[in-house]
């Protein structure tokens, strides 16, 4: 029974309940009335629901919780709760507590949530997992090296497929949790080849494992971006990847569930810079605290939209003579911005699964040009005849024909440009794309129309 | 030997080399000139990289690749396509070798590409692998049903770990690819339990396997939809889930895989659509097909700038009087429409994470009402300095300080309700809620600074 122990330490943790609105409505209550009940309730959740309550709690109500979490769970759910909450969680805690909690955690886990302990945290859990320094801490958060894991399961070429098997269920050996790919390595632990389990377990025993493995899997270097991992994984459908040195040594693996983190949050990042709101942001966080998360974009928003201003007022005479080009202009404007947008997010896109080289680049740019010359000719048409109509008067509907047209022109240009040119300096091109294409399209909105006008009408 | 056969034939597909850069070129300059050469170069690639090529090359040389992808790889290259490029390759290819193509592949993908297949050869696909039709076409494409694959391996309750362990290596059996879960049923198929092929391997030969199997698994309803399907993949760290009817019958399982396709289809159709651009668009469709796709989104924002525009013509005698005016009321509008953006990002995010609850909604709509007047504060109290400062008008400072505040505090109300509001009614608020906060910050931005104007100014 004793040989079976080790096994059944290694079974996932209890399934339990998800967190459904009645049981979080029960927490509630039972947080401020029933201290029992609440360790019951806390009791039937899953430690990814127990870290999705905590998110969702107000923070005066995340301390108490938190103390009552199973001391075997606590690891799991800090790693699974989102950077700025985790922050919160780790100053409730002591040093003992926290090396507790993470001491069972895979390395790259633990690594992770280094970065939110403070000083005295941060030595305790280094002394007890003291690899992660050398071997983890060195790595970019965003790079391969800060993805891996160091636990990875590594067997000489020589064992034959029974000598593992053998090795696997020998509950003495303190395997990691995912074994899904078996390493073969050579004594200078150099990666000779990959097994996977699914394989494994459809070969006879006899054989040896240089016979059967796979010579050449996928491997990345510690120093690869992290957004190309996931586009590894994707593609090529893995499960877990091998990261090595520059001499083909094993350092780690990665595997898909951290990918798909990865995921998720360059999906937000994306989103939330687009919005200029930052990624660690906490919906719950204080008010203050949002304010001046938020504060600085807006700030650089007012000079952006300042300058646009400083294009109409190039324009007074013009206005005070024909008031209706004030009405009109900003929907000149705004329908620029957004085909602007249109053409932006196919090329981001274009760009972040990449798609485009400098071989179609040009080809992009001829098409997105076209694209802008239709869509304009028919907005600009409909427009200006409704304009003429409102204000029975033709020159009017000719000029914002011409600045609608010519506007769609420089959005579709600024559209596949701004992106490209930012991507190859290096900045990503998705944080700052979106201001530079509607100030784009707002000054040159303004400008062409308000000075056709000028030129044409008086 | 020929016991062996079996099992090499599940190797995985050679891994080849990716589609860099020179390759591309090479692959372009041998379509004109050398077909040997093409096919040389051709062999070199991973099945899911030749998609790739596939999807840059411009439609007229897409024929010329396809017909040189060896067959037994066309299937995993056809599903790898996206499903512009996948309808436009179909076209290209008879019944036969559309037939031959799909022989190989898993159902789901099967199912998948016959959206996109000619009346013909979907016919003739269905006569090849008829429990499709019945299985997986009655479920929605963007359900749990529309996901999951029929393949399992189901094995009863009965057996030993020894027992299931022959069965696997008894390569007379014919496997399904994905075997990282195991299904435990009983002789009507109800789901008693699942066993990991990673805990497989460390169990004795003599256990039975209803004492090893985890008897709760995790399950869905083929109705899911697969968001959530998703989402629960990334929350319990999942490889594969079981899909079960009401009656707790296996219907198939959804794996890993698959689900990274629907996270970054998600990701994109959120990303598209909050621009106006079709998810069906392809980067290297036609102009014209490409136009037609953008306008009808255009169309609508002319009809809400338009809607902005009479609110200006409200105030004609008002900027007939003042000029300025109608130099800065785009930067009040502007601006209300950045901070309207940021509120709409977090609480989006916040509903697709399904962290706002009836329970926390009012609490959400507080704080952003307390960010949206700090930030207007700030931002109304630098803008009115400038203003009184360049017009020399202090009024009119007063006025551009009072919309700024006023306009900030409706984009915040807006970019908070209008995604909630639009989510109650079942409607996906990324899509929409664009448009519509632009629209309420523009004409509440022109009303108030305006209406400010006409009754504090004259």
């Amino acid at each position: 029974m004793a040989e079976e122990a080790q096994v059944v330490d290694r079974q996932p943790l209890p399934l339990g309940q998800n967190l459904t609105e009645p049981i979080y409505n029960a927490i509630l209550k039972a947080i401020d009335e029933d201290a029992d009940r609440l360790d019951l309730l806390l009791s039937l959740l899953h430690p990814s629901d127990i870290a999705d309550l905590l998110e969702r709690l107000p923070n005066q109500h995340r301390g108490v919780v938190l103390h009552k979490v199973p001391e075997d769970l606590l690891g799991g759910v800090l790693s699974n709760v989102e950077s700025a909450v985790q922050e919160r969680l780790l100053e409730e805690m002591s040093a003992e507590e926290v090396n507790a909690a993470v001491a069972k955690l895979p390395s790259d886990d633990v690594a992770d949530l280094l970065q939110n302990m403070s000083d005295e945290q941060a030595i305790a859990t280094l002394r007890l997992i003291p690899e992660i320094q050398q071997a983890l801490l060195n790595y970019e958060e965003d790079t391969a090296g800060g993805l891996m894991q160091l636990e990875t399961l590594a067997v000489p070429q020589t064992w034959t497929v029974g000598r593992l098997m053998d090795y696997l269920r020998d509950s003495s050996q303190k395997l990691p949790n995912n074994i899904a790919t078996i390493y073969i390595t050579d004594p200078t632990r150099k990666l000779l080849g990959t097994l996977s389990l699914n394989r494994l377990v459809q070969i006879s025993d006899d054989k040896r494992l240089s016979d059967v493995m796979r010579t050449d899997p996928f491997t990345v270097l510690p120093e690869e971006p992290q957004k190309d991992v996931a586009q590894m994984f994707e593609k090529y459908d893995l499960i877990a990847l091998a990261v090595v040195d520059k001499n083909n040594r094993l350092l780690g693996q990665i595997t898909i569930d951290d990918v798909m983190d990865v995921i998720l949050e360059e999906h937000h990042y994306e989103m939330m810079h687009q919005a200029g709101v930052s990624d660690e942001e906490d919906l719950f966080g204080s008010t203050m605290h949002t304010t001046q998360k938020r504060l600085p974009w807006l700030v650089i928003n007012l000079f952006t939209a300042i300058l646009a201003s400083v294009v109409i007022s190039m324009f007074e005479g013009t206005i005070q003579e024909l008031v209706a080009l004030a009405v009109l202009m900003p929907i000149v404007a705004s329908m620029g911005g957004n085909a602007g947008t249109q053409t932006l997010t196919v090329t981001i896109r274009g760009l972040a699964q990449k798609k485009i080289t400098s071989k179609n680049a040009y080809a992009l740019l001829k098409k997105e040009f076209l694209v802008g010359s239709f869509n304009g000719l028919v907005l600009g048409t409909l427009l200006a005849g409704g304009t003429a109509i409102v204000y029975g008067n033709q020159n009017l509907g000719l000029v914002i024909f011409a600045a609608t047209i010519a506007n769609h022109i420089f959005a579709a240009i600024a559209g596949n440009l701004i992106p490209l040119i930012l991507e190859r300096r290096g900045i990503d091109p998705a944080i700052a794309s979106g201001i530079l294409i509607t100030t784009v399209t707002d000054v040159m909105g303004f400008f062409t129309f308000l000075g056709l006008a000028a030129w044409v009408l008086l």
